[in-house]
């Protein structure tokens, strides 16, 4: 139904692994390397070329690898000079600049923008319309989720580009905006429509804008349990190196 | 100028009625139902399948209808399994996942985003990037302005889904949040920039982070009359079925 | 690598320019005017006909205006009717409605929704993800960043349709809405995540919901240098027309 081979681009260069499906109307430019069993659903177009590409006779495409067991959906833009791990999985209609990094297993959601030179661990989850500006740096298990805004320059417009720092397994909710440089630490929760000015330690609940410290999450009760929810991850395991055996198992083995 | 029949895919068990234009470059999918005199722009895809297409040879595509006289613009993607009454309307870019219903006379406005498994009445206007979570229930004669998000996890992340309810003819202007759960009532304003995390009486005008209730919208005026602009359906009929005719009268046959 | 001229449609009414790069996919419709030296890329539609074009057989597309040495990135959607200046360049599925004018220089970043009828100077630069509802009036050297939006109808609904005016050499942050009819200065800077729903005078920072202003611009000092960064002409030149010169100078010529 959906791959008919109609109207594709594979360029000579490009490296395709075994069992990959490739939509209609893709484009694959060079020295585009897909692993194994992976999906590229249609309409998307994988190693986007720089901007020296359009001026410079003797540009050369860096490498982009994309790891096994892919799924990128349809309407993708992925540039030239990304690396991701295994079982990558996109929405529609997503865009990663150049010079992203991304871990294994992380997923990015529909319209959402990585503006590239950024970093990812594994296991994070965007949501849609996610946007993470130049030099942000995103530790593992971290989930944003949707209409979530990066920043990187603090007196508009500058030469000044420095992005956030997110620490493992926190979740920055809808609306929230990271001013630059700023530093959030590890098993965090930053609020709804929260504008994060200074950073925050470990295991805190801050929200507002300008966004405040209101509680340790550790406090913050499940609606369905009535116990602590967090940290979620021993509350929380589907798609999780832990699913099935618990937090407590996979982090002591 | 448009309508070339240039790289269309129409699948065999597509059912398509009398007039209707299918523009370049789009794909109509498994069991996919077009009413009469509908307008499908280039570089749509309707129909797109269920994750499980990509694992389960046995895969078949749920039924997805179109109302007549729908015009969907170009680049948007509709899943199998949506219903939509008459006279759908979208911006471009438009994506709706599976199992969404619509009644008559809907918009949705570019780049809105609806995740599937919601419940729209009729005349619900969508505005451009609106975010509609899954389990979302709305009303009639709603209307939702640009970068308004629907949650519907309240402890994230987690295996909970409780989607907003949202009452009709409710107004909620740009860059509100609706949290999880949280139930609007009729001819309601919520207010921009708004995070709405507490239940919302009929004719309320809240506002605010978090959402105070601060009047009844009865007492409103419109800049251009001076008078009371709500219950808006008495002050603006364009594309209403009272146009013309008056809301009082309209109602009251 | 990106220009194989596979699957293009180019009107005959349309005027291309000498050196003219078109990607594939694209769809350069009627009355569509190219300047020299500019490079379309894959999958844009550029002159998309006004609603009349659906049900007026003997309708007429507006004559669109891309100004030379133009850069449209890949999937862009501009209406005709649209007139730009020199330089244009956008980020990829900028959606352009009609009668939007631009002077020179003008940047629209990724996924940006210009809703038309609304004029520009030169030099504005629209990062990601910006909405700019009808009738909007922006003057020159505008910068607005990310998720900002401009409204225009002050109850919703009405068919009252008053746009926001912003002055010369202001910037806008992340996630702030302008409310229907705000007037702003020239050199204001607004900080993230405000409303502002009162006008703004010159050299003014406004911050918050509802913004509120918290002091002259002249007073806020750079993170790098410690001094003054505003008004900000003198310390930052990247592509403006006082690269290299100062501005001091370029203003003086």
């Amino acid at each position: 139904m959906k791959f008919n081979n109609r109207n594709v681009f594979i360029s000579d260069s490009a490296i395709i692994g075994k069992n990959v499906k490739i939509g209609d109307n893709c484009s694959i430019l060079d020295n585009v390397e897909i692993g194994d069993n992976t999906i590229i659903s249609n309409d998307c177009v994988l190693g986007e070329p720089l901007l020296e590409y359009y001026s410079n006779k003797e540009y050369s495409n860096p490498i982009t690898k994309i790891g096994s067991g892919a799924f990128i959906r349809s309407h993708s833009i992925i540039y030239a000079g990304c690396t991701f791990g295994k079982n990558l999985s996109t929405g529609h209609r997503v865009t990663i600049r150049e010079y992203t990094e991304m871990g294994n297993n992380c997923r990015i959601g529909t319209i959402s923008d990585i503006q590239g030179y950024s970093k990812f661990g594994s296991h994070c989850w965007l949501h849609s319309n996610v946007h993470i500006g130049q030099k942000s740096t995103i530790g593992n298990f971290v989930f944003i989720y949707p209409y979530v805004v990066f920043t990187n320059d603090p007196t508009p417009p500058s030469n000044t580009c420095i992005g956030p720092t997110v620490g493992d397994y926190t979740q920055i909710a809808v609306f929230s905006v990271l001013l630059p440089g700023v530093k959030i630490g590890e098993h965090c929760l930053i609020g709804a429509g929260s504008v994060v000015g200074k950073n925050i330690d470990d295991y805190q609940l801050a929200i507002g804008s300008p966004a405040k410290v209101v509680k340790d999450v550790r406090e913050i009760k499940s609606r369905d349990t009535g116990e602590s929810h967090y940290p979620w991850p021993y509350r929380f395991d589907r798609g999780m190196p832990w699913e099935g055996i618990g937090y407590s198992n996979w982090v002591n083995v």
